[in-house]
């Protein structure tokens, strides 16, 4: 097909042509000094995201590694954990705590809705023995589209002493978080997001509360052992070879969003929020989230009645070469996910509204013609009104 | 400094050309048809390098990774576990049993030298109650340039039920290694040596009797879970999302190595042995290894007395930006190591050699000029007539 694809994903995203000509570079030694210039560039640059003064460790791996690198560093066996799920995510980070031999107790909310933090106060208020290690959480439930409020969940933790664990893979440098500010203990990021290089790093923050704990009791790793990787990281080395390549993009894109500024990257992925929901609503299409729990990366829409969800992604897949997500094991079929989250811009989702609203009336679902992508202008124009105000 | 830079590491090696343009494409969807394409043809590419009909699974990780993996999907704690170690790497293998709970016994042989298999042999006879789950072993010894004769080894273990657990990762696609044939129940290898791509990738290759062991006793682990691994590649996925630059990378290198034929690459790994270790002995340096335990992917070379390795390490970078290893661990400032894998070519070899005589001249080392770069030169000759010859 004429024109390259739309990745609308909620990971992989696209990669800037910056990124992926610094990707180019030769292979080095990554023991030498030139090695060593990236290495403490990028780990001091992704700290700078995190909003923490305190330890990240970047391993060669998906997401998923790095929550699993979360569990075997901060979790022993035995340990009794609260996991909040509010979707595959959440269910996953539970499973990972499972396998490696902990007491789980899963406190699960609807899909498409957040954690309430009265719930959560109301757990930790009746372990008066401190028997709960570690509490793990979702920032941005990528399989519905809802995030938590991690900052009011924190605060709704008082001075429970569990430890707080956050999956922010899809979150981090799309959605505010400050992980010092919040007294959040470990935060668990990845690289194909929000960071806009490809898939293949994970970034693991931690505090020295987390690594006091990890001391005591560690279970079984190698490869994720987060004491040997802050003492290469003092030489400027990982213990294990790095992906070089994945680095050199790193640097890059980190440059790219320092340009842009932390605080900007979020208001603007809000305003993909607002512009994808507003439109979708405008077309008469229904949400599954409400306005509140609403992700700023992933916008989950709810197919018609009578169409199924995947066929509308077959259709813009095949006429537009526009790629959207699928809905997950139950959500399968029943709804379609809007990425919008990384090296995207406003205009590329008004093209998709568009070709979502001729979509649906190629497949004669009685909707107005026009709706959609006009109110996608509308906020466009609104946007660049708030711009000015700001400059 | 004007000129490309010679990288000659035991990995990361260069890329070639094609491969960092094959990984420049687009991200795509990492669960639509396009990725399952791309993932079905690699697990096949990299199955007939293993020469194996049976299971490869992928990882995002270093090369660790994939040994971290082998000893989660297959070792349980408590396991009685024979580790054979000839150096680092060796040792490494056998930390990671023990961290992951194994009673290891570790059967070491001298830095330099490879493994006696009538030894083995002895401790596995002696072994009559079969209490030893596991053996571990490596291919090729990056740190001394001694690689084990696995195929002898596994004979010596003759009837013994010990699943063999091979670290190949250096070794694999340079140095010959046939898994099925040889009776080896675990190999594993990575990306950023032979296989001529960035590093970020490890390959796990398993046969049944090491899943059926899996599926009776695994460690603690949910990203390595080769089960999980083989659900989601039955369906032209992984479980957790893919490096997809790397994938492509592995795609074209795949192609490049097919092209050239897995025997032809052996045997020019040979010859690069015999220039290398001809032309350093040419000049009067000693080697650290025997002829018969010689690797054929990286060469040890002993310092001349009183010069540190060093040195002679960083007068190459400085004046012809040629980078070669350092000894690792007691080795360091003793010895250096030429790399001679994945994608050079004899007259890069020659190029280093002819600079390391300079090196040593300009340091001062009493040696003839000119001896090191006549004895590359005829070694490139006699090859040339050796392939005409089988023309």
């Amino acid at each position: 097909m004429n024109g390259e694809q739309y990745l609308l994903l909620p990971g992989p995203t696209p990669v800037p042509e910056r990124v992926v000509r610094a990707m180019n570079r030769s292979m080095i030694n990554h023991r030498g000094p030139e090695f060593k210039a990236i290495h403490d560039e990028v780990v001091e640059g992704v700290k700078k995201i995190y909003h923490t003064n305190q330890h990240v460790v970047i391993y060669p791996s998906s997401g998923t590694g790095g929550l699993e690198a979360a569990v075997a560093n901060f979790i022993a066996p035995g340990d009794r954990v609260l996991a909040i799920s509010i979707g595959v995510f959440g269910d996953r980070f539970a499973d990972i705590a499972r396998a490696f031999g902990a007491k789980v107790e899963q406190l699960s909310f609807p899909w498409g809705k957040r954690a309430d933090p009265a719930r959560i106060k109301e757990k930790l208020e009746a372990d008066t023995n401190h028997e709960i290690k570690a509490i793990l959480m979702t920032h941005n439930e990528t399989s519905t589209g809802a995030y938590n409020d991690i900052k009011a969940i924190r605060k709704a933790m008082g001075d429970h002493p569990a430890l707080t664990l956050v999956d922010s893979v899809s979150g981090l440098a799309a959605i505010d978080l400050k992980m010092d500010e919040w007294g959040l203990d470990v935060v668990v990021s990845g690289s194909q997001k929000a960071f806009m290089i490809p898939p293949g790093l994970s970034f693991l923050a931690f505090n020295d509360r987390a690594l006091e704990v990890h001391r005591k009791r560690s279970n079984s790793c190698f490869y994720w052992n987060v004491e040997t990787s802050l003492e290469y990281q003092a030489k400027g080395q990982t213990p294990f070879t790095p992906p070089i390549s994945l680095y050199y993009g790193l640097q890059e894109a980190l440059k790219m969003i320092q340009e842009e500024g932390i605080d900007q990257i979020t208001a603007r992925h809000r305003h993909y929020r607002k512009l994808v929901r507003d439109s979708v609503r405008a077309m008469g299409l229904q949400l599954l989230t409400d306005d509140e729990a609403a992700s700023p990366a992933v916008t989950s829409v709810l197919a018609p009645e009578g169409i199924g969800a995947n066929s509308i992604r077959q259709y813009m897949l095949e006429k537009f070469n526009i790629v959207i997500a699928g809905g997950q094991k139950d959500l399968d079929d029943v709804i379609f996910r809007i990425g919008h989250l990384g090296y995207i811009r406003d205009l590329d989702l008004l093209t998709v509204i568009t070709a979502l609203e001729i979509t649906l009336l190629q497949l004669n679902v009685p909707i107005q013609q026009g709706a959609g992508p006009r109110k996608a202008q509308e906020c466009i124009i609104e946007r660049l009104g708030d711009i000015e105000r700001m400059e």
